[in-house]
């Protein structure tokens, strides 16, 4: 009867990292840790203290300490990702995959030593071989280590088709599967406004261009930001795939998950629509799909598998 | 009957004017137009956009614009102000403060001409200088336009005695007269936890570091970033203000007013205990002071002064 | 730029109206007005002052009063309608709906005088026939006279659905068309668990059981209660209703609307999936049927129809 | 790592256990238990039914079940006692006290079977005494007995405040000690609005006039109801007590403490400040008190006393 709060460290203390551990402190989730790299452990402490100044306006309480200290992550019950870094001019797409698994490699190594149960989500770049990278170095059960991806993607969907219909926000869902970005399968039947099928509500091409934007949609954020890349929406995702776990709500969620032969895959790390609870994944969702919808997919796959390919 | 949306205008897309924006839209207070200067006007449609992006994952309803044009910014029922300049290396005062008062006039001339009716909350620093003249430049009613200060200064004190105390943030209190940071008269004798003064449960010079803290959080934040200001709770403040009015809740906040005749002053803007409503100051508190109090806030009162002659 | 509180009255202080009044004031959606006839004016006031001193410990900032009084609710944004008998042992069909529609008459005629700009909202039953007795009644235009009942069906269904896969009820969406209760059409293939269609997640036979439960889900809470029927479910319908016109949500959900030719229906009051927003029904969803759907669609619109021939 | 969801029982489904119910479910502090006597088991399964079915709407996931059987309390984290019955026309003191006794003794044999690691909330009045009696059938150490009563009279309390100065509920804090009613020992020095102390905003009559509500705020609402007394107040203060205990806030909270030793007293259940926190209550806060605050305080000890000896 262990009333003690829940603790969640968010690793990487970039504004994804930081709004993320703002939003899971406001839902008063537990008590959070940002983590950054001992060179950024000043800033990070700055935010954290910022963060925690803003709590008695904002009426939530929770700890929130900024560190570059795993000990400090000690006993965490959920492990969150931001880590890695982005895609420079002239880097090629290789370095960047490899150099992104170093850091999680590195970064799984101390959440292991420290928080042994806990549960990993993921949001570092190439997402799928980032997860797998994670999920292969800590030695967890694949229930323990999602990526987040699905969320952020329909999130995205979500938002445009409300602008579109003008319709409140709450009562449009999306459906992906696959990979993050370009990749990414939408599944429009299953997409609604009001529990309308989107199909019958806007023309076909119009709903091509909005996928199509919703495939690009970090890259949009990116390019009118000119530096640096989204991070409301990420935190916000991260956020809900923490409080699915901390309260145990079984939401169904489209996460990165580990397949071994569910939609005829097997070692792969890959966007699918899953209940998620206490225990992390729950449990991965199959659904029929179509011989167009299975193309797509496998042609996701093939482009995670390539990135696999990379990882040293 | 008209039950359309209220609409918020924050103006300066950095750090503190973004997160306002977002912490508003989830309160679904209204609609948010965030607005900087055109050179940076994709920036602040990208951190709206990915704002929006955030709303169907976190559940509220609100339109969230960036812009650099004036005209989106029409008929706000409140406009905040978090633009202006921070001190630069080898900048003197005077530079700033009328360099500063040079944007908040030429804001003001744009507010005013779009939104002659709103209420205006000045975060811009000095604070009392600046809400001074968008006062003298608005034309508005005194109740119109308010500076913040006094919300942020007891909102880190607060932090700060819940940490000494270990104790919820929620039933802390703090009360601060006079200028923001090194100016703050903090009035320790109307300050509690769980409604037992403070100077019964700390020893007074515990107390005393912990209002000298309180009085340099800014700088704390500053010199912890390495690289900008505290944005979290300012914005937290601003919102808490903002709510206030919108909601007609007839607070009691610390807010930077205009006085005339009270405590003694005229012709200043001044950390004061106000009532928040519907009209914005609905009224000045007038509090017995103690000689020391007094003597303290006169310092205060000094200092603001002081600003005041630099104005152009 | 007034930004003075919305108000809310709720006429009929019993249960479902105090639960609805207590949900509006925890959201501070505006201040509310309990109404009930004079000889319930004691136990009104003591209800609404409850609520009020549960304010302080849940934060929220609403008046409340209790009366018996019309005048009270003068100039309110919305009124919500819970008047009315339930059928006793030994009561004809009839006689029940002739009690409740000159309830309505009578109430109608009030809330017209006092606030003839408001927007009604109706729970009492048959609501089909009273929300097109005091549309008549009241003289506004169609789409500020909203009756409320497939809120109410589908929270129970997403109840039952959420039990049975046990999973969060916040990704199980339900549709349904026409009456209340045994008339209810339910439109399965637009009903689902985390955007699945519910029809591949559950068997037929067991989905047309839990239909079955939802039809009869307000006699289920009867017969357990053996005193009384439901109310926290019908009072968060009805806050959700008044949350959408407050805030302009523009949400779609189902509601009881006056139709004009949708559906192939004319001068009749029926459960149709519509967008809420600040002018109460801001357009009626008109939706492909089958043919088994349409028979189904028309046997409910007679049932209603029958009711209406009742009214004198 | 268990992420499971709290859970909290409620003893006595009726107004104000309902009510408790609700709102702990609102605040998804766990999944919730409302248990009433065999006879009255329908009724409970309809209003936990009825609750549940208001989930969708309301956006929260808890299961909230009806019963009359102690099992299904099993490993409850938090007991919240609202059983016993009211004094009935004719009924001596002596008889109501020994009944509701005999209640709290065959109740707590039950909690303690099931959950022998809970922390036992009591409403039951007289307060102090019932608290007493469950603490020593419990065996359970004192801070896992906790009695309700100042949360509820300062809610009161600052309702009147926030009425009187037309302010925001949300500024206004009240502070009392000794037992719950007519016992009450207000400490109106310990009282603010907005962090200014009472005394200096209401004229001492006025002020005493609002305390005399105040002790009366139980018995003003029976009036007005005629039939039953207050729930929703008590059950928002039994809610903050439980999101105290749950969230392991540590808030400073009036509740009804066992003392020993504090304030001069030994071997009673009475209402002291205290710190809420996992542990139940973590600490008695004492305070300096004036001669005639501990004369005030004597007289409600020996109140609370002469129902002790009534204890069989």
């Amino acid at each position: 009867m262990i009333m003690k709060r829940k603790k969640i460290s968010v690793i990487g203390g970039g504004f994804t990292g930081a709004t993320t551990a703002f939003l899971l402190a406001q839902k008063e989730l537990g008590d959070i840790v940002l983590l950054d790299i001992p060179q950024m452990e000043n800033p990070t402490k700055g935010k954290a203290l910022d963060m925690f100044e803003a709590s008695p306006v904002q009426g939530f309480d929770a700890n929130i300490i900024g560190t570059s200290n795993y000990e400090d992550t000690q006993n965490s019950d959920i492990v969150v990702i931001t880590a890695g870094i982005a895609r420079k001019p002239g880097m090629s797409r290789e370095d960047l995959v490899q150099t992104n698994q170093s850091i999680m490699k590195s970064v799984t190594k101390e959440i292991v030593k420290y928080s042994p149960e806990c549960i990993i989500i993921v949001l570092s770049n190439p997402v799928d071989a980032m997860t797998y990278t994670v999920y292969k170095e800590s030695g967890f059960e694949k229930s323990r280590v999602i990526g987040q991806s699905g969320v952020l993607d329909t999130a995205r969907f979500r938002s445009f088709i409300a602008m579109e219909l003008n319709l409140s926000v709450k009562d449009i869902t999306g459906f992906v599967l696959g990979g993050h970005g370009d990749d990414m399968v939408p599944l429009t039947r299953y997409s609604y406004a009001g529990g309308i099928p989107l199909e019958t509500l806007i023309p076909k091409d119009r709903l091509d261009e909005i996928i199509d934007r919703t495939r690009k949609g970090g890259a949009e954020i990116v390019n009118l930001l000119g530096n640096g890349s989204a991070y409301y929406a990420p935190a916000a995702s991260l956020t809900e795939m923490c409080e699915g776990i901390i309260k145990d709500q079984r939401r169904i969620l489209p996460t990165v998950a580990y397949l071994e032969g569910e939609y005829g895959y097997h070692d792969i790390y890959l966007g699918v629509p899953t209940i998620v609870g206490a225990n992390g994944i729950e449990k991965v969702i199959q659904l029929e799909l179509t011989e167009e919808e299975k193309k797509q997919l496998n042609k996701s796959v093939d482009s995670v598998k390539n990135v696999l390919t990379v990882l040293t």
